[in-house]
């Protein structure tokens, strides 16, 4: 199978080295800025950089995505992000234009829902069940004790439900926007806002129901607040559990998740994309194409394993404006680079771990940065692969791709896949966040204990050799055993889960990451906070991008939205060539 | 009313202060070992020291107990801590001995279950519905789907059973301790075990039910992992819901979370206690006594909004072993303390902002001192206190004390009191934690919005001009009409919620406290982690002390056993005149 592989990373150190820009983190927001700055298309009058380096804290590049192949099975599983949306541009482009060579895209196949379980307070069926008593004008009974006007509604229904409700009560909506949204059928809602028109609407949109919320802005509200005072708390915990996602459903931004879900996970007619051999060729292909632009390694230059430690302003006399300390792993010691600008492509965890706030000079941008790093709430998330010999979720109960769920601490599973040229499969045996992770982060090895880890068993594809290189990466074996049992109690005892031959896992919650994906406080007025953080103050050469400050966060989108924009607006690039002109890229 | 105030705190400073002993954090472990070091038993050849000064970052005594006076009710109203237990021997000494003259202990009623709500799943019943039914020899039936053998349990009876089933079910315990625990007729288990049983038993316990954690230490389990495997999620859910507290419940350290709940929240026939005019006056007190040692403020000093920034070694030369860098909130200055041995009487967080690991000076030292700031999990905590012209709930429904509990995201309320001499009263209108607090979270006030205050309403008896002055202490106005929305679907519409006319409300996750109260990680090693906490370091004079790292988390008396151990370990002081030679101080 051809696949684009990472370069080699560089883990040693260059005390003294003088950069023109320095980049702090690999994940893709940081390769994407390293690849466009030395290789993107100028404004004119713009200067190009002459060097611009990579710094990864980590041994791996990607950040939040990351592709795994286990022992036996060709096919790419993927232990982080793992799919973007058509109409996603910038990552869209990059894929079928710019790495049309490389990268080929795929569908990420979301099943048939009739194959599909749900298991809700101990009732388990299959997940069209709502839909199918729609069909035959009856509500489908959950264990939810719901206001009888939302009985029936399946989650993403009754999300559309909701948001439908809110903006229609708002009579500014209803004058401007009320062609752009439908009601023709019981639980058939449609939203045709576009992006631009979203970003005209969150930060006007009033909140129009009597009671304690009446007149805030729903930029104003929690999600939950909302949802509470709509439906009330049961149907608020209906769709906490059978949306999959706690994150969905968290006291975020109620302004910024009707976009979010409108645009994604109510939509069932929404199609999703990957790329064969694995989602982390995105970042991956990004960083070959940094690497090619001088393969000298004096223009472009990846540090792995060398971290951020401090930032200072350069000593008086010294040409450049930045001196940053870094920490590199492999020796233990510490070294000098100096930069003229510095960008910053990481998550709020790692921004509070190095103690970003403290590296510009102004105390007002200090405070100021601090507030806004903590204008995102960062989220916990946790994912446990397993490979298994043959699928048994095929040859049970006929189910090909996509995901059963429940209100067990395991919450979701995707049937990944099968190897096309021999039965070995993938299951993501669980996806979960938030308040469950704390169920499987006491069941992994931590600084106080160490915990036995789950012994691979080699099979006719997978030899002992294969699984014995994979071994330290295993999960713990009572993670692994309390999954299987979660697995079993999900699809019901008619369909045997066997015994696992191998596993990989990771919690996404640990340092530096801080969570999988991030959300805005309610409150947070987003339209300011985003461009902000770009470049927190004129005066200064420090940038913040990525993912977390974005208005598509979750996504690699948001991730190279921000980067770009910041791009255009501060590094003297122009508009990319392969990006339709048209694209509108938020805040 | 007499009331034993807080002593003023010097909110100055004094640049080059020399100190034998540096107490950072008056919380009422630090007033504990201030007043103990000046004025407690010496032991044998041991000298007291010359000075001991306190340190507080906030401008207020006591830590997380506060007791508050709202305008028009002369009974106190508790905002943090706010009982104790008999069982409870230092604060209940304390009290009764050394404070005899100057305190008053009193019940903490509980009220008559039969008189309070449960509303779970939109079922609403009272708190008795489970032991009436019982007495009928019929289950009573919830909304949970339970397993049948634990269908008609109330949450305090399955906790009980839960442990006693995991207890039994190891030979270990079974040949040394079957005697102390009994089960005699249905839903009736008792557990006579001292805490220095507890302290033999938490350690050992092995987990003996077939499955994924049989083997494994109780101790390495999260109580969690072992209530879903014991009971399954359902009756997890039901605990952790019906049991009034979340954080009884998250995933910590199964083995720790047995002697809590048997010993607190899972015995029906606990009694609790508090201190008439404020539960406050145990740190006032203390603070009384110890700056009561040296008027003139030399032996003794109370430093207000005074916050250590750094400890570092002093230079070479100087006669101290440490220099304090402390800010000053009043003038944004900072200034320097030199200090023999410093004592950090404080919580997780709050050693995690000021980087107490770096103020030791062994890198091997550091890292252990990280790790085991990180081997308790900060509980986040809220409540809502609102004043009523008069007791609704006891005309009403008869309660006059107690708690209603409900899943709405306000959780419980406690039916303070009504002043004897008037109708005012008050009412805990939320007491709320862990994933709950977000919801009002979002409700506040917050470095990116304003939110209207509520306003308080003259009554008859509170004026305008008393109300006037607790305006700015008053919740956002949306903050209390949610939670007066929550009060009546909670009661139900044949028992109206009046408009309350003044309120008050803290959020103890905000910093510098991180949460209400601490709980141990799984897997750690308690026994070994507590006393390193109270001196880390041999070779070092700097403590840490708290309720965090005890082992009655949550409760003063654990904060003030860290402390006593502490003394009498690294201080030289002897056992206390006043307290029972044979009480057990723990780990």
């Amino acid at each position: 199978m051809s696949r684009v592989n990472p370069p080699p990373m560089d883990t040693g150190m260059d005390d003294g080295l003088q950069v023109d820009v320095a980049i702090v983190g690999a994940g893709v927001s940081g390769l994407y800025t390293g690849w466009r700055l030395l290789a993107g298309e100028l404004a004119q009058g713009e200067t190009r950089p002459g060097s611009v380096h990579i710094f990864e804290l980590t041994e791996r590049l990607g950040g939040r995505i990351e592709s795994v192949f286990l022992p036996g099975v060709s096919l790419a599983a993927e232990i982080g992000g793992m799919r973007y949306l058509r109409s996603h541009e910038i990552v869209d482009s990059l894929i079928t234009k710019v790495f049309a060579q490389e990268l080929t895209p795929t569908d990420f196949p979301l099943g048939d829902d009739s194959n599909h379980y749900r298991y809700l307070r101990g009732q388990r069926f299959k997940a069209d069940a709502w839909v199918n008593a729609q069909k035959n004008r009856q509500p489908y009974w959950t264990r939810y004790f719901l206001p009888s006007e939302v009985v029936g509604f399946d989650s993403d229904q009754l999300f559309n439900k909701i948001i439908y409700d809110v903006l229609m009560a708002d009579p500014w909506f209803r004058e401007r926007y009320a062609d752009k949204v439908s009601f023709t059928a019981p639980y058939d809602y449609g939203f045709k806002l576009t992006a631009r028109e979203w970003d005209d609407i969150k930060p006007q949109l009033t909140y129009r129901k009597p009671g304690p919320y009446e007149g805030l802005k729903v930029n104003d509200l929690g999600f939950w607040n909302l949802i509470k005072d709509q439906v009330g708390q049961e149907a608020y915990e209906f769709l906490a559990v059978a949306g999959g996602y706690y994150s969905n459903t968290i006291n975020w931004n109620a302004a910024e998740a009707f976009p979010y879900l409108v645009g994604d996970f109510s939509k069932a007619d929404v199609s999703y994309h990957t790329l064969v051999g694995g989602y982390d060729q995105v970042g991956n292909s990004l960083a070959q194409r940094y690497v090619a632009q001088d393969p000298t390694g004096k223009r472009a230059h990846l540090w792995g394993q060398n971290g951020l430690q401090r930032l200072d302003p350069a000593p008086g006399g010294s040409p450049y404006k930045y001196v940053l300390t870094i920490g590199n792993a492999q020796s233990g010691k510490s070294w000098t680079v100096y930069a003229n600008a510095v960008v910053l492509a990481m998550p709020r965890r790692s921004l509070e771990l190095i103690g970003a706030d403290r590296f510009f000079s102004s105390p007002e941008v200090r405070a100021e940065v601090r507030k806004n790093i903590g204008a995102v709430i960062s989220e916990p998330s946790f994912k446990l692969l397993m490979g298994f010999e043959s699928p048994w979720w095929s040859q049970e109960f006929n189910a090909h791709a996509g995901e059963s769920l429940t209100d067990l601490p395991m919450r979701q599973c995707y049937y990944f896949g099968t190897d096309p040229v021999n039965s070995h499969s993938i299951l993501l045996a669980s996806y979960n966040d938030m308040r469950t992770t704390a169920f499987w982060s006491a069941l992994m090895a931590s600084p106080h204990r160490n915990l036995k880890r789950f012994k691979p068993r080699a099979t006719r594809l997978a030899s002992a050799e294969a699984l014995a290189e994979v071994e330290s990466l295993q999960a713990p074996d009572v993670m692994v055993q309390e999954a299987v049992n979660q697995l079993q109690e999900l699809h019901g005892a008619e369909n045997p889960v066997p015994a696992p031959y191998v596993s990989y896992f990771r919690n996404w919650t640990d340092d530096p990451y801080g969570g999988g994906y991030h959300a805005w406080q309610a409150g947070v007025s987003v339209r300011e906070v985003m461009p902000f953080m770009r470049r927190p103050d004129p005066s200064e050469r420090i940038h913040i991008c990525g993912e977390a400050y974005s208005d598509q966060q979750g996504w690699v989108e948001g991730a190279v939205c921000e980067a770009e924009k910041m791009l255009q607006a501060h590094f003297g690039l122009a508009w990319p060539s392969w990006l339709d002109s048209q694209y509108y890229l938020g805040w």
